[in-house]
């Protein structure tokens, strides 16, 4: 029996104290079944973003260790940042990486919200396919005017949180716990300096606009280089392929007579994403994971560890 | 500091026995620091392929434990087979995949060589990348004639073992012992029924006949199916990145008029190869295995168990 193996995503309202970002990441370290993958301190955000990577009950008590130094610290009456935000602990997503179904991840973040508000308090909202209201879904309906607004307004019936009494904690706020698909961000670079090209391009792919159903999307300018980008989330890869994604923009960028420079990967990617994308566009059929060394000796270090 | 990793595929003059072929795996299952990858026996060629990964001292450990076992089990006065060989135990190639460079694996190989006649008496050759003499690069050389011809042969200075006297052993020949790359099978099937297309497309494509430098390849007719197929052994794929092999097939497929079916990848591939040709059919700038998240865990497991 494999063991089950998911990522974890927190994000802290705290990108500016050296040594209270370091706290909150301490319980992630050096920590058997929960390896800490990354983590980034963005100052003008204020916010921290932990990558983690392992299994549910490790990754579950540094997560509560961690979100016990977030609340001791961060003061969401003083927290001033540029990215929206309800809580000290902000958002914490639950992510199937292998042999774990999106149903069990969904169980696991409603059973963790539940120990949270336990643990320390603070209110829970459920989101992505974790939400228990459907338009909580979305994030961003949850985050509605940050938490400055929801401070009053979460005595309103549809403000209510799903775990928790209708107040806020006092100096941490409210956090928002879910389970969704692995996010990869992938950019690709256009050998023009029209900004107007990215745009189109973008909304040609993104879902929004009536592209591919798990592609967001944009277009930015990288000025200093004189080129543009079309900047996107893909949220399933299984369904979207990076390969056929890139495929879609290139197809798009013809039309426009300007060529595909590069593309980028920013931070984490499953190695199914890659693997995919290499079957794709080589044809290979049949092909196992399992064929892959470093899959194989990652499986049986696992299963030797269990 | 991160451990070495390498792989390693002996070969043994067994392929029918079931319990000599069990006996002979045995060593090299459940062993920390040697994961046992795959073994196949192919009964008409009367020989055992058995692939390893991991570290080089467990490795070791284990193929001396498993040479016992095949030179204890293994006549060659009585071996017959399909495919050529001088001993109980054919082959041993070590291969690096992982923080070790090829001197280091030619350095390991010879000091193995002589360990494993110290304490078998089986005599040693030395090829590829660990050849003492040059024209022992080619395995074909050392192995010319096979063993009824090697016994009498060896008593001529051109043909002494590189490790050991001048006569095999009386019931396990000898062994051939060395470094290399990595190997990937690589097959491209084309829909064409023209055995001829595929042998000229192996032809543009392999090296002995002016194609790339670490491609070899022959043409094959895939005959259930209607097919043809360019059959590839790449030696180098840092070199001759699988993508780059696929791409000049594809080339040559279209100057015959004839479409790309499916390619197969046989057996293991390291995960680099397959990384470094999504890389290049998708044009990703800066990329770093270290973001692929398998690939981090599978390094934070094996720095723990250090």
């Amino acid at each position: 029996m494999t063991k089950q193996l998911m990522e974890c995503v927190p994000n802290f309202s705290e990108g500016r104290r050296a040594e209270v970002i370091e706290a909150i990441v301490h319980p992630f370290r050096k920590r058997k079944g929960c390896a800490l993958l990354d983590y980034r301190a963005d100052v003008d955000h204020n916010r921290l973003v932990v990558s983690l990577a392992g299994e549910a009950r490790p990754i579950q008590e540094a997560l509560l260790e961690a979100a016990g130094v977030a609340i001791s610290h961060i003061d969401m009456e003083r927290h001033r940042g540029g990215h929206p935000r309800v809580g000290a602990v902000d958002v914490i997503p639950f992510i199937p990486l292998q042999n774990m179904t999106m149903e069990e991840c969904v169980k696991l973040a409603r059973s963790f919200g539940r120990r949270y508000y336990e643990e320390t308090g603070v209110p829970v909202y459920f989101y992505e396919e974790a939400a228990v209201r459907p338009e909580r879904k979305r994030l961003e309906v949850i985050r509605k005017g940050q938490y400055e607004a929801l401070k009053d307004e979460i005595t309103k019936p549809e403000r209510h949180p799903d775990v928790g009494e209708a107040k806020l904690h006092p100096s941490a706020g409210a956090t928002v716990i879910g389970a969704r698909k692995f996010l990869i961000a992938f950019n690709v670079n256009l050998g023009t300096d029209d900004l107007q090209v990215a745009r189109e391009i973008a909304k040609a792919v993104r879902s929004s606009s009536g592209g591919l159903s798990h592609v967001k999307g944009m277009g930015l300018a990288l000025e200093s280089r004189g080129l543009v980008q079309v900047s996107m989330n893909i949220t399933d890869f299984e369904k979207n392929g990076l390969y056929q994604v890139l495929e879609l923009v290139r197809m798009e960028a013809r039309r426009w007579g300007v060529p595909v420079v590069e593309t980028e990967i920013y931070g984490m990617v499953p190695a199914a994403a890659l693997l995919n994308s290499a079957s794709s566009s080589m044809q290979i059929a049949g092909f196992d994971p399992n064929q892959v060394i470093e899959l194989r000796l990652l499986q049986m270090l696992r299963d030797e560890e269990a």
